[in-house]
């Protein structure tokens, strides 16, 4: 199937300059301090100098971190009245039972239509250094509101979302709250900042190799231990390096099912027009990937075992054998954190009122 | 618009010997006992002659409650890949965050269909005397397994079911837990054993209605009161009595929407062949009412004042005074109690494996 139009668009094309400020941002100035009274193993330093153990949250320097704020984007996320159709959160397509993922190809939105691309999980998202598979935004702020208004997803307009918040007093009170010296909190930004503030707290701590790179040199086993090195021999943490081991650079990417169909999605080229950014997509973060399938931006491979093949074939050149494999796919399910229990307790949403917009099937 | 036909099928007929079994059942088994130590008011005492206090649960003598099953059942409630597309559980129609319905005036289901009827919330639902509109189940257990079967809802099969259950070894580890007596744990019939007994604490604790009757007589205000006095006095509590005033009786009913259409419900008639269930439906549970709109067995009537004038009219020939109407209203706010947190708290579903079936959108 290879045409040599086809090699040079599957080589891995880097951009690193941006990927190592984000890096040395990620490991310097979030991460959490290991534990300096046990001596580290040669592999915990190996790995702390491509990633670092999770910080405890994402609130950037400068940014301030109010609860209030995050109750509400809370709500903000688990409420359905944003959507056109009363019947849509972010909750379904970020499905926080399932690691902030529906675990299917693409998403279901309004009126049943699909989206182009896999839904990302939202766990760990703001530690991307951009959003969406394109990055066309640059946090979890401005990207929370666009699902709300795009017409595959919740197919609202910001009218819809202003006009649900401002009828309900609850809303009305919070947004006062949550933004307590602005003269006009409930403005449709704010959405998008409280949704923020919610994703900033949803770091996955725990994971057998956060502890690992904690100072806890057992927290991994042998197999998985050997996993890590073959991921660092064969380079994957050139892509996936980072806090959230991806979620930095961008990368040149066709998924086998693209090339067979011979229809592949032009990524991020899409927001830039630049010719360097066909077929480039933001590299996924691997934090909880065990849960998070399916794989690849079109979602079109379930396999973990198998995506590991493609990528270390696509992106790498890389051939592995199976023992390579199932040790790589050992240590990927040491990626898997906790959920925060705080992000598990739905919250209870107040009543409509009479002026609620009331939900529209068009 | 009224015709004598449509008069005879407006008038209240109810099936009482069933609906007095229930009321003694309920207030003499389930009843949590009243604070003894305060003096009823002549208030408390009348109301506590049509229903009673919530009960700790719903479990009814002779039952075991398992909490391996009731956590098994939470699991099973927002598990989406019971369904046919792996996107539907029991939680968007049952939105927990919103006291167990959608608030739609009807869901939506597999591949965006909308079903005949208004979702009923699950919250104190096992405390009717059966399940459904039409009563065509008789509790929880065999009502929680018939949506995911539904084409028009979970659109699933009894082998998809098991066979995603049965992928996951958390699973076949929770069935065998939550029915240690059984040889064969993980059947179809089970599923519903487990939601049925999630569904059995989801009772509605501490509304100021529940204090009333727990002894308590200033947790109404004096126009709550006059609403509960009003209530009495035109007969609600004929139809919405028992420990979760409704779900007991069935009356025949047309919507105004239906009355208007021409095109109206059989209703239970279409379970039991019965001429006089031509029509007849499940009077609901008043409680939560206030958040469980919209409201009629069509969802067609969204304002609750508008729906007190409606029933009160077409079940108890009265015209409520405007007065008369807002000292009701304000009495069924007393009825808003509060969802358990433990069914708040999403549970954390386990990974599918290479077994579990793979969505289906067909």
């Amino acid at each position: 199937m290879k045409t040599p139009g086809n090699q040079i668009r599957t080589r891995p094309i880097f951009f690193m300059a941006p990927f190592a400020l984000v890096m040395s941002a990620l490991i310097f100035s979030h991460c959490a301090e290991p534990d300096d009274s046990r001596e580290l193993t040669a592999l915990q330093e190996k790995a702390l100098e491509f990633t670092a153990p999770l910080p405890e949250d994402a609130f950037e320097d400068g940014m301030e971190r109010c609860e209030e704020r995050i109750e509400l984007g809370k709500m903000l996320f688990f409420e359905p009245r944003l959507s056109k159709s009363g019947l849509i959160s972010c909750n379904p397509c970020h499905n926080m039972s399932t690691f902030g993922v529906d675990q299917l190809p693409v998403s279901v939105g309004h009126m049943w239509q699909k989206g182009p691309r896999n839904a990302p999980t939202v766990l760990n998202a703001a530690l991307h250094n951009s959003q969406f598979w394109d990055g066309r935004e640059p946090d979890v702020e401005s990207q929370a509101i666009m699902p709300i208004l795009d017409e595959l997803e919740m197919a609202a307009t910001e009218e819809h979302v202003l006009a649900v918040l401002g009828s309900m007093p609850e809303y009305v009170d919070r947004f006062q709250r949550a933004f307590p010296d602005e003269e006009e909190p409930m403005v449709y930004e704010n959405v998008g900042v409280a949704i923020g503030a919610f994703e900033r707290i949803l770091l996955t701590h725990n994971s057998p190799f956060d502890n690992f790179l904690l100072g806890d040199a057992d927290a991994l086993s042998d197999k998985e231990k050997q996993g890590l090195q073959v991921f660092m021999d064969v380079g994957c943490q050139s892509c996936h390096g980072g806090t959230a081991l991806g979620g930095g650079a961008f990368a040149v990417f066709e998924t086998p099912a693209e090339r067979e169909s011979g229809e592949s999605d032009l990524g991020r080229f899409d927001i830039t027009g630049n010719e360097l950014h066909r077929h480039s997509f933001k590299v996924p973060s691997l934090l909880n990937i065990v849960q998070t399938y399916p794989y690849l931006h079109d979602g079109s491979v379930w396999c973990l075992s198998e995506t590991v093949d493609i990528v270390a074939r696509d992106m790498l050149n890389e051939e592995l054998t199976e023992e390579e494999n199932a040790q790589i796919v050992a240590f990927l399910h040491t990626l898997t954190g906790e959920i925060p229990a705080y992000a598990l307790e739905k919250p209870v949403l107040p009543a409509s009122t009479p002026e609620t917009p009331r939900p529209r099937f068009d």
